[in-house]
Order: structure tokens, then sequence, then C-alpha cells
């Protein structure tokens, strides 16, 4: 989506990546990571932060400029994310970073059974996360570094994303909410409906964060709603399923204005294009590959369907699907009718959680 | 375009073409035409009416559907298109179809000079189109099939833009005004600002000709309004630029809904996604390479910029711009003001015509 974003402007992308699954659609064959340093363009970027943090480090020992850096790619690790954020006595969980789960039980002693035990490293899509009670065996997540959390009452999930240049200039999307389901973002809701005031405390956090860690591109933070007030949940240094609405559900998309961000030219509006924007993301199921009912999915009107290319794979996020609408409700109908004619693994939409 | 659209779609596309910088950016690299019989697809389809009919023609025998068909593609020759809607009942100027410049005089005895005499094949973007007087030399059109016309107290140009499948499925954009100048489309505005019942009689005679025609994919209409009445000017069987305002200003582009009409998919709903929005093309000036700019015209804010990639050149088509808006003014203000930051040769907003 940000090949597609660039073509638009006329900006030539060189994608690297070490398996050609990773590389979108064959539209672009891709180059070895080892090839970053050999290679004459304007900027350096990623999308992943699993990028190894050693190999950006070492690129950016080279003259091309890396965005973001190394320093906040280093945020992806939990542990130390939280840290950095409680320094700045920024909004968090109570939280231990350890590097044994013996120490789970110490932190749980005043935080209250049961916790939550994170990999600090590693994971994404709800891997790497578990529900811990007092008689759990932690023995597989020994040698590792892991952060423990307080069991939150968390209300609903929402998060922003922002986009900043390197002289500081930024925009915020409009706060949304992510609907969960196992760990991975099912839906996205645009605007978040939410109390007066959350949205706009959420959006003035995101561009705080942005700015203490001096992140470039785009950064999607994802924060708790706990009564009635914001926590940060945690931060990703790259354009984000939380801001895939934006394509269709903003003035300017979250995959420009990271490219814009990077190159370091002018941001495109934030602001959104229609009152309420829902995004459905397309997982492998059962069903089988949603490329061969792209004519059933098509069939239902009014929903924006992005595949990407990727082998199927059961439980393995595919594509999404976008809906705008004058009501929430029609937009939440039309995307999610759209995912389950592709055979996406929608969610029930009267699933019990009144929503 | 159409090559960004499939990406959403997961549709792999093979460029075919016989110079490299017809090929859109260098994001997919070309093959020659002579490849298109031997590359396995599932549909062929082309983007300019120039593409050799004959060689239509032949990819017609071979094993993979061509869309449209090369019966379509022969209406790109004016004195066929307009005896053919002559033919039809359709509102036509006053036309004769001619071999020499010397009949144009006859023409001229009952129609009045003077009289718009144009080439039958090879023009587009207003060139072989000739306004000639009595006394004009039409030497150096000898040779060439012809079509003379009555000038027209033209009063403006809309176009429509249909989209149909094989089965007859068929969705038409908005009535959209085209203005011109030196022949070449310069601003479009959507929806065309003519008085009621014009855009539904601009519509209903655009899915008319698609029908009538057997058109597939996305067929352009171009129209006169005189007298407050519609006459077609002419027809491009492929993606328009009366159309390209689509993108953002529908919801569904024009791009996608071609690829979605010649691989047979269900069509997108073709409705407007803002109250107005305004496309105005960036061409080569003396200011120099657009893409040179790019960091001024993105400054501007909230138009859509579309670079195309190809190499500069005075007057030629280099990418367009659009803005959309709740007011007509706002949103050609903004497009106009990324055009002139391009260096695009924006035409001057007070240039007397009133608009």
């Amino acid at each position: 989506m940000l090949g597609q974003a660039a073509i638009s402007l006329g900006i030539e992308c060189v994608v690297f990546a070490d398996q050609q699954d990773d590389a979108t659609i064959g539209i672009m064959p891709a180059l070895p990571l080892s090839a970053v340093g050999t290679t004459d363009v304007d900027v350096v970027t990623f999308e992943h932060e699993l990028t190894p943090l050693a190999l950006v480090e070492t690129w950016e020992r080279g003259p091309v400029p890396v965005r973001p850096s190394s320093s906040v790619l280093a945020l992806a690790d939990k542990a130390r994310q939280r840290e950095r954020f409680r320094s700045l006595g920024l909004p968090v969980p109570r939280f231990a970073a350890i590097d044994d789960p013996d120490a789970v039980g110490a932190f749980a002693a005043h935080a209250g059974w049961p916790v939550v035990v994170k990999l600090a490293a590693g994971g994404y899509d709800g891997r790497g996360v578990f529900v811990v009670d007092r008689k759990d065996d932690l023995a597989h997540l020994r040698g590792y570094p892991l952060v423990v959390e307080e069991l939150l009452p968390i209300e609903r999930e929402v998060a922003v994303v922002v986009a900043r240049r390197p002289g500081g200039e930024a925009v915020v999307y409009p706060t949304v909410e992510t609907v969960q389901r196992d760990g991975m973002c099912r839906e996205v809701v645009a605007p978040a409906p939410v109390a007066a005031g959350l949205d706009e405390a959420a959006q003035k956090l995101g561009l705080r964060i942005a700015e203490a860690i001096d992140a470039i591109g785009v950064l999607a933070i994802e924060l708790f709603v706990v009564g009635g007030e914001i926590l940060i949940n945690e931060i990703a240094p790259r354009v984000h399923n939380s801001g895939h609405f934006s394509i269709e559900g903003c003035e300017t998309s979250q995959f420009e204005n990271h490219l814009r961000a990077v190159l370091d030219l002018p941001l495109g509006p934030a602001h959104l294009r229609a009152p309420w924007s829902v995004m459905v993301n397309v997982t492998g199921s059962v069903a089988g590959d949603p490329r061969d009912r792209l004519p059933v999915g098509l069939a239902v009107g009014g929903a924006h369907i992005h595949l990407y290319g990727k082998t199927w794979r059961p439980g393995r996020k595919l594509g999404h699907v976008t809906a705008t609408a004058t009501s929430l409700a029609a937009a939440r109908a039309q995307a999610h009718a759209a995912v389950n004619a592709l055979g996406g693994e929608s969610m029930d939409l009267d699933d019990g959680t009144g929503r």
C-alpha cells in the first residue's frame, strides 16, 4: 500500500525483503536486505518493527537518511518502551520489566492475580502476550526478557496514527476504536465512538509521544480506555492496521503521509472524508483463498476491497475491507458483509458484546 | 492508474507497450505488443484508442477475450462513429464524411462558413481538428479521410463515463463539465453545473450508446451542450481524462470499474463522494518538470496530486490534480493552486470567461 501511494506522487520505490512473499504482490520485485547500502535512494524506511535493529543501525552509518531512526525502532521492545514512557511521565499500565518468569509472582503480589505477561520483543498480532494466573506454568517463558503488567478492566481499545516530518511538522489522524479478537485487530471504527474529550486527549497524547521520541514517518499509538482515562498500550513505528481505513476514510492516507514524512515533504490533511468508516481485516479461513471469492466479495456494494496477494493460510491477514457511510451501522454492515462474502472469517455481528 | 487500482484487488497486470515511456513510471516493466498472444492472461484490454485496430483484430482470433472489442475500437474513427450514431438516431452535429478537402465547400454551402474539419483517425487532445473558413488552404488535409461539421455555438462541453460488463450490467458516472483550451481538456468539474435534467439526459445517452455498440469496460462520451440540448461530440473506448476525478471524487474509480468490467466482475457504485470535485491537468510548461516542484505542490493543502512519471515536454500532460470540497469555488481554488505550484500551466482563474 506504500508502493501504491508512491505511484501517485511519482515516487520510485525500491523494495528490500529477504522473502519474496514479504514483498507485495510481486508488483515490485524485491532486492535482498543486504542491498540496502548499495542502492542509490534518497531515504530508507521500513514497514515492520521486526526489521532487525542492528541492521537499521548499520544503515544509519551510511550516507542515506534512515527514517524512522534506530532509536525509535528500539522502542519496539516493550520493556524499553514502557520504561521510556514512564520516565516521560506518560500514562502507562502498572508494569515491571523482568528477565525471569519467577519474578511474576512478586509483581502479582501487589498488583493482584491474574496478570499479563508479554515477551518484550518479537510479538505482534497478539503473539507473545499471555494472561497468567497464580497456578500457570511459565517455564516456556524462561530465557526471554518479559514485561509483566496489571490486568486492566479495559472498556475499549483506541488508537491514533501520527505522521511527523524531520522538522517537527506533524499531523494526527482521528482517534479510532480498534476491536481485537484473540489479540489480533479485527475491526477499526473511525471516528472512535467515545465520550467527548477522549478523542482529543488521545490525539494530543499521540502527538506528544511522537515529539518526545522524535519519530519520523508514521507512528501508531494503541491505547487502552480504563475508567474513562487513556493508558498507552503500545506504539508501532510504521504504517499500521489501525490506519488502513484512511485510504478511503481520510483526505490523505497514512501511506501517502508516511512517504511524505520520510521524504521531508509537506504533509497532507488527515481529516475524515465520511461521517463513519469501518475497516475489517480479511483473515484466512477454511473457506479458502479470498482471491477466489473476489466476484462474490465485489457483489457486495459499497465496500472497498484490498487484497495483499499473500499466500492463503488460516488466521493470516490477507487483506482488509473498508466501508464508509453516513451511519456507523451501515458502514459496519457493508464492511462485514464483504468480508463474509470473501470468506475472510469476519466476526459475528451479534456476538453478544452489544456492539 | 489502472495498475494502481489493480493492486487493491490483487489483480496482476502485464503491461504491453512498444515504448517504455508509454509504460507508466517504470513500476511495471513492459513487454512488447507482439507478446500479447504469447502471455497467459485472463483478458486483454487497452487504454489508448490509437492501439492499432489490425492488432486488436489479431488478438481477437486468439483464445483470450479482448475487451472492448475491435468493433468498439473501430468507432475511434470519427467518420465511422458519426455515421453509426446517426444511423442509431442519436443526436450528432450536422456532418459529412469526406475523402477530399475539396468537398468541404459543398458541405459549407448549406451549413454555412466557417466549418470544423477533423481528421477521421489519429487525432486526440485537439490534434487533427481545424476550424476552417472559406479562404483557408486545405491542401495539407489532402489524402486523409475527413469529417466536416457545422461550427456550433457550444454553451459548454460535458462528458459521462460508463462502465459496462459483458452481460450488460452497467454503471454511469455523474455528468461532468469539461473545460477545454486549445482542444485539450484542462479542467473537469463534477458534477457538471448544468440545468436540471441535462445531467440525467447525458447519463441516459451514455448508457444507451454503451449498450448500442456493446462496449465493454469504460467508455467515455464527450458531449456538446447547444441550445440547452446535448449532441454527441465523440466517444473514447477507454479510461478517460474526464473520469480521473473519480479516484477521489467517486465511490469507485473509473480505473477500478474498468478492471472489474473487463474481468466480468461486479461493478462498484459510481456516485459522488463529495459535493464538488475539480480535476485540473498538469501540463508541461516552461516552469520545468513538476516532479522537481513536488514539495511546493504538496504544500498546497487539500489537493490530490497524480504525476505520471512521464518525461517533461512543454504542452504534454504530465499528471493531474483533484480537489474535493463542499463548494465549487473552494475545489477550483485548491486544484488550481496546486497545479500552479507544480508549474503545470494552469489557466488563469480570472480569464474573462466569467467562470
